[in-house]
């Protein structure tokens, strides 16, 4: 048996004496030498780095989905409903457009989603597109499943062009292209025109990544728009951010009812749980209460981005709740000298640039004072 | 837009033109012409088909769990540990056997566990093992990551043999052994030396499931006896069944840290919600009083074991909480009878045989008096 022993200073820390490391394990060739995904989890006064929202729910939503979870622990000793028919209406509900429940599909987080599409139309032997730099999730899920991964490029400022765009899908053949919309981490907005142009190009499943949507602005289109007629199209969706729902890890997906019964032969069953379903559906019975954070975050973000660019920083156009910044002289060490105020910002790699993440008023400030002082 | 009509009669069916189908789509090649998983699910005063455990959460434990929920709610707008700290803490304390945190995993079900397994150590090239017939999930995981899957032999009543496990394994030599223990669908005990022998017999991964062990009679050995000096074994359980908690959707495992390690390179970031995490380390608290109804689900089998014998049936040795019984003249009529009588019970496609959970005293009672009703 390992030995364990604890640190005094850190009681949630323990160390085992390890005798045995990963390569005497029959690890699978391609994971060899990898790190786990994932951005430093630290308790810091002002946490911007993951964007998250950094609203609370609020309390009357909070108590009625308690009242819904506790309902359903009266019969948690029974699996939950493998279809969460009441969740795919919410949601079909939620989004609009003439949308049917059979046309929803769901999972813990826009992660697993992703990762139901990738091993239902991908795999060993497929390859996985999206225009870099751009959610690093996507070709970590694409290599996971064993498909290839090819990164495509962007133009000036991040931005992708329709012509373009369909010339380097059409050049790489993928089996699945990834569409960030607007993209992570640059906050970058994507027209339509694109959406319409790759996928004329492709043969392939196109996904558009709407995570962040809800931050765009009112007046845009978003790809749902695009749904009819066009089944190889998926628009895909989170509650982490908009929602302020990260803890309870909900994602979304809006296709073809004949793309989502691809979805089902590859999802383990009963994969959402009784907890997750009603805690989700009782807060789309909130909807307009949860998304009214959105406009305060929204306003932050704008403030985020004038001071940034006042300050002398390059600021990129943002749809989401995430401002990019370039410019800085060494991210490590800004990174650093933010942290030690108590404000985690987001390393995102690439060179000169950081990324952070609009909070509420207060830590909105405190951020950019903070950065104010540093200087570069 | 696909055009949605609802049958009157049941308002929870919609019916969506469907101008597309499944072989429109650019599916993997695979997937083609497979149905998803998953036992039929219907509302009927006894269900006895997929060995839940028919005791509810009792009420105390419940509204424990809800308070628990409730207070994690405050801070859902972030992301939960990645780490799952404190559940992992919880199981660790539940298993005993001086296990640490640092040699625990979970996930959304064991499904989710087996599969992060079958990414880190199986996948495109290799093979999986196990003896058929058992719990069928696990193939389909299997050949869902891109590995094969080979299906040994079992004895004379489902039972295996040290020698001939180990055979048939050294023969086959695959990449990771499912060792089902007490096995699903049929019930049978395994014995450690069967599992030293097939530990000896390869160097790839063994993982014992073993979801149903509480049932197993108290004075024997658990797997977990045997994890010291074999980093390539791991033990999975589940709280779906003995806890109660099929509708929360959590299975764990144990094994060395570097097999956890290699797990952390697979999962999705954040897997585990907040939710899911709270609720679990909540009802972990109260084991004593879930696993209550542990012994009187033992006792239901037994009876129904006994009466299922007396009634002329084969039945199976049993450590879980069902009873798998042979000398069905025509199980899908039986199936069907017993269904007409408000009962489910599994028909597990192995010829002659009928599977039935363990229910309460009354719903034992409905399901042996009804059987003897229909006849043989």
């Amino acid at each position: 048996m390992v030995s364990v022993t604890s640190d005094p200073a850190n009681p949630a820390s323990v160390t085992v004496d390890r005798a045995i490391g990963l390569d005497d394990l029959p690890l699978r060739p391609d994971l060899r030498g990898q790190k786990p995904y994932g951005a430093p989890q630290m308790p810091v006064p002002v946490a911007l780095n993951v964007n998250e929202n950094t609203h609370p729910v609020p309390d009357e939503v909070a108590d009625d989905i308690a009242d819904a979870v506790a309902r359903v622990l009266r019969d948690v000793n029974r699996y939950p409903d493998r279809e969460f028919t009441e969740l795919r209406q919410g949601f079909a509900d939620y989004l609009g457009h003439g949308l049917a429940p059979e046309q929803i599909w769901a999972g813990n987080g826009s992660n697993e989603v992703l990762q139901h599409v990738l091993q239902a139309f991908g795999g060993p032997g497929r390859t996985a597109f999206g225009f870099a730099p751009t959610y690093s999730m996507y070709s970590l899920i694409a290599r996971g499943v064993g498909s290839e991964w090819i990164a495509g490029t962007r133009g000036p400022g991040f931005a992708i062009d329709a012509d373009d765009a369909a010339r380097q899908v059409a050049d790489a053949r993928p089996d699945i292209v990834f569409l960030c919309s607007p993209n992570n981490p640059t906050g970058t907005p994507l027209s339509l025109d694109v959406i319409e142009a790759v996928y004329d190009a492709t043969d392939g499943i196109v996904i558009v990544d709407e995570a962040y949507w809800e931050f765009a602005p009112r007046e845009e289109q978003s790809a749902l728009t695009l749904l009819e007629g066009r089944p190889r199209l998926a628009v895909s969706r989170t509650m982490s951010k908009a929602f302020a729902f990260a803890g309870a890890r909900v994602g979304y997906l809006a296709a073809d009812p004949a793309f989502i019964d691809a979805l089902r032969l590859v999802r383990l069953p009963y994969h959402l749980s009784a907890l997750t379903q009603a805690a989700a559906t009782a807060a789309l019975r909130h909807a307009d209460t949860m998304l009214h954070t959105v406009e305060e975050i929204v306003e932050q973000r704008n403030r985020m981005s004038a001071t940034l660019e006042a300050l002398g920083y390059t600021v990129y156009p943002s749809w989401t709740n995430f401002v990019l910044f370039g410019g800085v002289a060494d991210p490590a060490r800004t990174w650093e000298l933010l942290r030690e105020r108590g404000i985690l910002v987001r390393d995102i790699g690439i060179p000169g640039h950081l990324r952070v993440t609009a909070g509420t008023e207060e830590e909105t400030t405190a951020f950019l004072e903070a950065l104010a002082e540093i200087g570069n």
